[in-house]
């Protein structure tokens, strides 16, 4: 993109044209859990520019499905810019004038970064099974090298939304050095038994899908059928009764009068049945079970039982936001964050936003959303 | 069982052995959503006995898993007594020294009752998919028959939880001169957006599962897979993110130190797994496909979106009790039937109980439930 393209996409603003980096360590990488890589690879994007003092730059974390492409378009074509992309850009709440924003896809990832799907150098095929379990501790170090390669020592703000949300405080404990201020929005410090259970469900639909071949699949033959259940169901999780409620009630499918038994016969089924398509099109089946994996271990309260212990070296500024209709991570356990912060004596504020979209609240278009993001991250000084 | 065994088990509080009957209905059965059966058969059990009368039936309507098998024991070795043992027997709240207790399985189960599973007698085949769609009224309707053989006018209550709390709400509309008093637990007058979305997750189980073959599986030959992923999900449902957390929280799996990537790693999981393997053995694809399909269709509400039209004609006293935990049918909507009640003038009463255990908190041992239940249908004066 040249110059006059830029700044016309701007004056829209918009972030408009992106393309995506591979960033590659070439040096071992030892996973939590254990394990190692030879190398690894972080796919991701930047908006905006880096400042001479290098001290704007917003890392944002992806959630479960997500990925790097948070704002801007990849071609003129594309039918929807990045999952962010209205809260990124020029003038937006993440104002991509004033600051530099990063999103990697996560490691174990599967779209770009190295994960099960990706070629082992070593070996020229993919890793598969092979590849090391991965935690929320690995996905921050990896992007903390991606970080350095990009020759930032502190980050002005890391945020993210649920798995984001767990990264971004991950961040701020692992190296508290390094992060000014933290947002994480639709998080928890833990999984509960019952964000575990839904996930166990999931991976027991792809692990027990024939397909599967235990994790041993080749590209276009995966458990596609595992995979779609996986996906209807934890879509139930991300939405509210009250959304539902209110977008699909008990509508019917239109120009489904007769119905062949079990057929789609209600919009809210044809809704789900869509989502489960269209994640298989775009994830990879192993991807889903690390990266659900990494959630189900991720437990800042530890052996202790303690969030305390986990927020004693913590120096960022935290800003957590729960949303009134979320029940996967609902508001009690955002709130648990910030108690244990402010009993720690650390900087940290707990918002609560009426929105009835549920879990994916964090995802929707929020006036009141952008005010606060906004206020928080603030204009960069 | 001979009279002297049977007054054993009765000074011991206790229902004792018992034995399902099958009640044949040699006359066609034309379903609400077309088709018909030459003739059909309901399993069902009876406690206590008929008086002279024959006004001290109730009659119990089971749940979407359960069966005709509530109370007692087949076999001195069971395991375990019918699923709603505690509540039924000599002097428990429904009291089979005054009472005579009917519950059988409903039309289209799995349990001995016609349905997919079963032979239809003019082919010598099982019906599979051949066999009609199933509503909430034809299971009402097939049970008014076996009243009616049972030579019983009028019931003296009905009652049941979940999809048994629908049907004794249908019992309430369709034959209002024919009940006394109707009872729901943890009911609900229509599947919302979010019941159906769930109910639909299971089916894409079940019927993308290969060895479902359209329906036409042969027996032992099931979609094993797909109904066990249905039923760990639905599982999640019936209970309560309070009620895991306690019974479960994030302990690890015993004797499970090192974890072999997706193996079951906490309790939860293995909860889980296990009710699903459990269920493939006991319960009908197939009919679960027919009876989720039967609760999605649920809607006492009709087109006009107003129940109190549905209960115009009720006669019967009701009780209907929510618990706080539910979520499937939150206490909302256990509370809107009594409202619609009251609002056309009818004896209705609505009852909350703050028990951890969500939905299923109906089918658990429970001395305020109890109360309610005995203090509801009240000693046969």
């Amino acid at each position: 993109m040249n110059k006059a393209e830029d700044n016309a996409y701007a004056q829209q603003g918009e972030v408009g044209l992106v393309e995506y980096q591979d960033f590659v360590h070439p040096e071992p990488f030892t996973f939590e859990m254990g394990g190692s890589i030879e190398q690894f690879t972080l796919r991701y994007e930047t908006y905006g520019r880096l400042n001479a003092h290098k001290d704007n730059a917003i890392l944002i974390c992806h959630a479960l499905s997500g990925d790097h492409h948070c704002a801007g378009v990849h071609s003129l074509k594309d039918r929807k810019p990045g999952w962010w992309n209205h809260i990124i850009g020029p003038g937006k709440p993440i104002d991509t004038t004033q600051f530099f924003v990063i999103c990697s896809n996560c490691i174990g990832g599967c779209q770009g970064s190295s994960g099960p799907s990706s070629i082992n150098p070593a070996t020229g095929q993919p890793y598969k099974l092979k590849f090391p379990l991965v935690t929320i501790g690995d996905m921050v170090r990896a992007q903390r090298q991606l970080i350095a390669h990009l020759g930032i020592d502190r980050l002005y703000c890391v945020l993210g939304g649920s798995m984001g949300g767990m990264q971004a405080l991950q961040w701020a404990i692992e190296y508290p050095d390094c992060v000014e201020r933290v947002l994480g929005l639709a998080t928890t410090a833990r999984q509960n038994a019952q964000a575990i259970a839904f996930n166990e469900v999931g991976r027991a639909a792809i692990t027990q899908d024939p397909a599967w071949q235990g994790g041993a699949y080749e590209v276009g033959k995966g458990p596609d059928v595992g995979l779609s259940v996986a996906r209807m169901m934890a879509h139930i999780t991300y939405f509210s009764d009250k959304g539902m409620d209110e977008k699909f009630g008990r509508n019917r499918r239109e120009g489904k009068q007769t119905v062949q038994q079990f057929d789609v016969e209600f919009e809210v089924e044809s809704y789900l049945r869509y989502q489960g398509r269209a994640f298989v099109n775009r994830f990879d089946a192993n991807t889903y079970l690390y990266f659900t994996k990494a959630l189900d271990r991720f437990d800042l309260y530890g052996d202790s039982g303690c969030l305390e212990d986990a927020f004693a070296k913590v120096n960022a500024r935290v800003l957590v936001i729960g949303f009134t209709t979320d029940w996967l991570f609902p508001p009690q356990q955002n709130r648990e964050i910030v108690h244990a912060l402010l009993r720690c004596g650390k900087h940290a504020t707990y918002a609560e936003l009426g929105m009835d979209l549920g879990h994916d609240s964090f995802l929707v278009e929020s006036p009141e959303l952008y005010e606060l993001v906004h206020a928080f991250i603030g204009p960069k000084s």
